[in-house]
């Protein structure tokens, strides 16, 4: 069928992220093929239009591949959505930005999965790898101890900042600060002025065992908790999934999009997005 | 009359500052006077029994001052509380915690305001400055914007970061990272090893002035806010606070002083707390 079909055009693009190195490369598919495995049953295929799987702009100066796939009706996942970003620098470099993320819908309560890496030079990246909550954990603090505490959640964000090169990142937006966990990895890596093969290295022997491990525990702690709702509670969780959802279009995508692909092309591609940030 | 002359007295030893450098001393009593100008006919007397508002061990080896002012009936300030903590350690040196903190009642939603100095050598210090909110920030974005984005609260955060000798703190309790602001300021500061000169300096002309201005942003635009609270936002406050006081009985004085006074002084010096940190 031509869904599939489309599906399938628009993986192998997605799949190819060609513009990153190896290392960088095989954490993204490493992640991706980890949790497709464990869901494989439960996700749909990505019924984005062609043209918002893969866009390019005229001058080929910037594109973007762009990969949802919605949770089935029995599932707990809402969607998965992955994409990459590669956009030529005025100053000769370039921009590359690849990310994981994994939203759970309101018959599970428990925190979504993001994962991010934002490579600006061979020598500069920007790490973001959160399970964010859904909950105010000061008035759940049961919440806390499940999903953060219990899981020594903090013990991974340790480990990676004992890497010399690592120091901690924080976004100027107070509402993304506000967003993350207690035990959120928000880290700027800067490496001495090779090719890129010390990032390279700490992609490889750092990051991607952090962010495996990560992931498991959002697999098996979160994607897979057996979480009793109430209506009640399934309302508090839609509401504040909304909000975040929309401020994450509003003040994230939208304010990057539009300067990457033009005003025309961002608001195609962030309506077709927002189909599944509505809760 | 007894409750003035014990409230006297309680306050001027506290007032002393006894075992803190002069920039340190004169940090303290700038925002406590700063402070209590501003709340003059709203604050009563400290009305906590002598041996609470300043205790010794039978060693001499730790001592604390304790002073807490509720407000009056009229007052949306539901109590000030100042400390000052001195504790000589085994390895020769001491621990000096100074702090002043001012909680708001349900009259009025606003942040409260936080600040400590924790000196445990001339030239280590950590630096808690923040202003927690009382809602959470993300089901209230006009909160996060009033308080904290249109404030401009971050800028502080910033500049402080700028100083050479200054490093992010991360406590080990997820709890209390919870109940932080996006702007807050944990940080550690170490200094080269003279005898605490360099510090002194950074007190001075660092924390002092930052510290006066995030207490006069509080002071105007939190505590003197006007907040039109229905019953049912006074209700959430309420209990949000009190989760938050309770918390931090348990997991920050609840751990520390007993160590610090052994059992039964510190089971005497909480229970005297809790009843301000009731809601």
């Amino acid at each position: 069928c031509s869904l599939m079909d489309t599906h399938k055009q628009g993986r192998s693009k997605f799949m190819e992220f060609p513009f990153v190195s190896g290392p960088h490369k095989n954490i993204m598919l490493d992640l991706i093929s980890t949790l497709e495995d464990r869901f494989q049953s439960h996700l749909l295929p990505c019924s984005l239009p062609p043209d918002v799987q893969h866009y390019i702009t005229n001058s080929g100066t910037s594109q973007v591949s762009l990969h949802i796939r919605p949770g089935n009706t029995d599932s707990p996942m809402d969607f998965v959505m992955g994409s990459w970003v590669h956009a030529e620098l005025p100053t000769g470099g370039s921009l590359d930005i690849t990310s994981l993320s994994a939203y759970l819908n309101s018959s599970n309560d428990a925190p979504n999965f993001v994962f991010e890496l934002i490579r600006s030079s061979p020598t500069m990246l920007i790490l973001v790898l959160d399970l964010p909550p859904r909950k105010d954990l000061v008035l759940w603090p049961d919440y806390l101890k499940t999903f953060y505490e219990d899981t020594k959640l903090d013990t991974h964000r340790q480990a990676l900042e004992k890497v010399n090169e690592v120091q901690p990142y924080i976004t100027s937006s107070l509402f993304i600060r506000t967003v993350a966990s207690p035990t959120a990895i928000f880290v700027r890596i800067q490496t001495e002025n090779d090719g890129g093969e010390r990032m390279d290295e700490i992609i490889r022997n750092d990051i991607e065992p952090i962010s495996k491990q990560v992931l498991g525990i959002w697999l098996d702690h979160c994607a897979c908790a057996k979480r009793e709702l109430g209506e009640e509670d399934r309302a508090y969780v839609r509401k504040r999934d909304g909000v975040i959802r929309n401020k994450t279009i509003e003040v994230d995508l939208g304010t990057s999009f539009p300067r990457l692909f033009g005003p025309e092309a961002a608001n195609r591609i962030l309506e077709a997005i927002k189909e599944y940030f509505t809760v």
